[in-house]
């Protein structure tokens, strides 16, 4: 296959960066690959895994590297990213083009205004955020394989300042990876995946943290089945991970939290006064567009 | 095996009912096995299957094999409960135990109740609720099998007047099937499952009918992945099975509801005001508690 990236610099080689790397390696369509991250152990990993070429850690001096890379990718945890940027961007080639893979995307944006404030627009015009919609419950450069992306969405979402170009070619590289992509804007991703990501964890959070509150918790959770099981899986998710998410996306987190609440007070009303026609046809809404979305799914 | 029952009627001979009697029948604990339900296709599935020894439709005359029954299950959905008792009541032996398996337990005593109001104390005695906490997706006799109930929970809820040779031949009777029992009174069962079975389809619900109504509603679902997956799952489940447990157990649930926004708005106000120490709070006692859960389970 072509060369897709002729230099990709990878800061944070974790299971999103290091599949990255892998991906585009495994279809030789990049030229040489450098990873620069917090501990020397996990870039051990990555060198032993093949997943990078050359390795740094961030107090190491990694700046001559930047010079002829075309994408950096930051894959480090999102609040990172501004003070890596301001590190970054004035050893980089102008050309470059330099992405994300955030779970949350307006935030990673004004971070990047920030850091760039004081560049030439041309320069910001090279900035792509993007989030590839994968991973597993494993982390770090060795839970890192080729194939994580393959038949998995990766949001792209350029700004109205984006060069086309600068877009296209992190396009590019996601669709090598084996992605499939889609465009849209920070805005319209953050409002999407709150409402089918960030809120359904914000609920089943709530939902066991109040059972756990409870003296009777342990006679509650003895006769909880396999419906309590698959509905608070992601309760058991990383709370630290988490919190940052809701924080960076606190609006459209909280406009989708006033909607659902919206729609579980007009339930509680038609169960107040016994309305089961109208509950019915609530249930019977939600049954049918889940069995629907589950078809859509399988086909 | 000792024989645990000598003659079984059961009404509603579907899954939950036909398991029962292919469980007893399996383990030689059970006498013969007659079935009682409102279709003739249903019937002869189980005769063929060997669920049922003999097998009559609601609208047969079935009276005769009443006499000399020593336990009847009612297997049949909730609301059918108190018309058929008042239909066997005046034919059934005096010492028969008459026992259910529906999913909530004070709707059903109420049911018992008014049936029985005319019948000397000492029958009402023999009436032991219960709610077998099994089942797969399918129902009919055709899908019933022996070891539905191995290793399952079985709530047996007896009454202050109840007899505890009655409670103690239903105990007996699921434990048989495999089951193990757990006896509770009918206001803590119906408490304890609003909670962790109730509330959690209700919330489902909630979410998938919120995003179902909107117009964009296949941006959304084109974006939903695993963690929307497990969460909804539920949602798909009969919307006229859960609007008639939603009306049987409506104050728990109410209550359960209304504790949950409580702890849903204490959540709010936290991302509200960026209080990111809370909101990791309130989300580690959650996961701690969901991780504390599943290795339970598993252990």
């Amino acid at each position: 296959m072509q060369t897709v990236v002729k230099k990709l610099i990878v800061f944070g080689v974790g299971l999103i960066g290091g599949s990255c790397a892998l991906a585009l390696k495994a279809r030789g369509a990049v030229g040489e690959v450098v990873g620069i991250g917090r501990t020397r152990a996990n870039l051990d990993d990555a060198l032993r895994g093949g997943v990078v070429d050359r390795a740094y850690t961030l107090d190491e001096d990694w700046t001559h590297e930047l010079r002829d890379a075309d994408v950096v990718l930051l894959a480090t945890p999102v609040a990172q990213i501004e003070g890596l940027l301001k590190r970054l961007l004035p050893v980089a080639a102008k050309n470059a083009v330099i992405t994300d893979a955030g779970s949350t995307k307006q935030d990673v944006v004004a971070a990047a205004r920030s850091a760039y404030s004081t560049c030439p627009s041309a320069v910001f015009a090279r900035f792509v955020p993007a989030h590839p919609i994968a991973g597993t419950e494993h982390s770090g450069a060795a839970a890192a394989f080729a194939t994580l992306y393959e038949n998995k969405h990766v949001i792209v979402a350029p700004l109205k300042e984006t060069d086309a170009d600068a877009a296209q070619k992190i396009v590019a590289m996601w669709q090598t990876c084996g992605a499939r992509t889609l465009t849209m804007l920070p805005e319209q991703h953050d409002r999407i995946f709150a409402a089918v990501s960030h809120l359904p964890h914000l609920l089943a959070f709530a939902l066991v943290a109040e059972l756990a509150g409870r003296p009777e918790a342990e006679t509650f959770f003895l006769h909880a089945g396999s419906g309590f099981r698959d509905f608070t899986r992601i309760a058991g998710s990383s709370p630290e991970m988490w919190r940052d998410i809701a924080l960076a996306n606190r609006e459209a987190l909280l406009n989708e939290l006033d909607r659902y609440q919206a729609q579980l007070n007009a339930m509680r009303a038609e169960l107040e006064r016994s309305d089961g026609a109208a509950l019915e046809e609530r249930m019977k809404r939600a049954s049918n567009a889940r069995r629907k979305w589950e078809k859509g799914r399988a086909g």
